[in-house]
């Protein structure tokens, strides 16, 4: 707007507002606010919303608030859809470059990536080789790795925390007249090796829910809701720093254009397709069978920085 | 963070938010996601919130939402204490600067402030005259003025939206049990000359609600709650642009430091104290009398821009 104002003072608030929040005695949360509000004015100039653009917004919030649920977090999924779960989890994420040794050898730890609206459940703790398909739907699939450190060395008594969607795309969370809770979940301990194997269905690619504000987000954005296939894991060793991350279907469709932009190239993997009666007989699988394999490399606690 | 980074694209993530924005039909929806998304991860960026601190707002946006009801709006209180709403208020408050002449001459518009998160029910027609004071508490009050146009002309028929919280400090939806609904609230019609007159009480300073998350903000940055003394408006005339604003009172607590930065010197008006038997009894007040006089120059719509 280019036109002269009546009381420059009075359209340039964000000095008063800065100073009020002068004396918060958390230096951290003076920090974070000083920035806010500098961020927010700086928004607010440049795109001079109408009032009715700011009631829609304030309302856009309250309905985002009302949606969420001890079930369902939409304010999560409002920030995996701007990128904002990704952007944060990256920067928690960040270290320096490995060394060229240990990269060649394969040891750099696995990368992190968004915790997901789904986690809001506990899982129920489970046996190697157990199922987490509780409905039988699907394509059955062998998950198996080992977790082990970056100098290469196993992780006895890892914990992995698994959760999936049904062959329909479905948590059970969503679906708690359709799915027996704990359906797609597991907690797994791993071996005296490190090694870990349960059994699942091959994930599927799937929309995020739009029946809320974010799903209206979307539509009205012209976007898809689209996930690309992946299975959830918080890996867990004493003395390590735990891993949040995702698995993904190399084939799925939405590998290149995930709704929540939470796809890193080297968690990418194929699901093999097996050839081993024996194997399959041991797993109480068919023949072939199906088979998603990754290591996951944790890094010692200390290297964590803060 | 200095550091190097393992993969640079995975860290800055905005241009592929912003990518998938890039389609939106509606240009203005485009333009605003354009920006929110390049300043809420500017933001990301500048603070580096641990993966913990972003759960922190989450939960903070999520009991906000919340804490939101029919009679409560915790996000405009949100925007309030963080200068927006005001903000945006001032940004569409904007004009070029009047004609000297019409200055001089006392006809500028008034000026308008935020809201606030009190108009949430209807206000009750009421006759010129009547008290918007249902509980006979405080110190009673006359206010009277008059509605014009930018060039001096009265608005005979002018409506006058009033809302007010009660002499400790609440509005009646705040005490649905202590208030009788429509406390403090009315809707009045300037006569033939364009004036009105109602009675109510001597306004008080009063606290924002602080029982919800944005009271905990305030708490934990040592900031009051406190809104000095004012009486809400919103003036509507045909053919006018209408006029939201609050009326301040010259002596009252906080007046320099209004928890919701709402306030504009030029609303600011001492609660004068006549000495007048007759304009008493005529009114049925008390003598001497306290009186509040504020004249409000609305503008014609076709000057008010998009």
């Amino acid at each position: 707007m280019a036109n002269d104002l009546t009381d420059p003072t009075e359209v340039a608030p964000v000095d008063a507002v800065l100073a009020s929040f002068a004396r918060t005695p958390d230096p951290r949360l003076r920090e974070i606010l000083t920035r806010l509000v500098r961020h927010l004015h700086a928004f607010v100039v440049d795109i001079e919303p109408t009032m009715a653009e700011w009631q829609a917004a304030i309302d856009f919030l309250t309905s985002t608030g009302h949606a969420c649920t001890d079930r369902r977090q939409e304010f999560i999924l409002l920030s995996d859809v701007l990128g904002v779960s990704t952007l944060v989890e990256s920067v928690n994420d960040r270290r320096p470059d490995p060394a060229p040794a240990a990269a060649a050898a394969g040891q750099d730890r696995t990368e992190s990536t968004v915790l997901g609206p789904f986690h809001v459940v506990s899982s129920p703790p489970r046996a190697l080789g157990d199922t987490i398909d509780l409905t039988g739907g699907g394509t059955p699939c062998l998950v198996t790795g080992e977790v082990r450190t970056t100098d290469g060395q196993p992780l006895p008594g890892a914990t992995l925390d698994v959760w999936q969607a049904d062959d329909q795309g479905f948590y059970d969370v969503q679906q708690p007249e359709e799915q027996p809770a704990g359906n797609g979940r597991g907690l797994f301990t791993a071996d005296a090796d490190g090694r870990f194997r349960f059994r699942s269905v091959v994930p599927r690619h799937y929309p995020i829910p739009t029946d809320g504000p974010v799903g209206d987000l979307l539509r009205a954005t012209g976007r898809h809701a689209n996930r690309p296939a992946h299975i959830h894991f918080i890996v867990a060793a004493e003395g390590h720093r735990s891993l949040t991350t995702q698995i993904y279907v190399a084939d799925s469709p939405y590998i290149d254009s995930d709704a929540v932009f939470a796809v890193k190239r080297r968690l990418v993997r194929e699901v093999e397709t097996v050839h081993d009666p024996a194997a399959a007989a041991r797993h109480g699988l068919p023949s072939p069978f199906r088979q998603l394999r990754f290591d996951f490399v944790l890094e010692p606690a200390e290297e964590a920085g803060a």
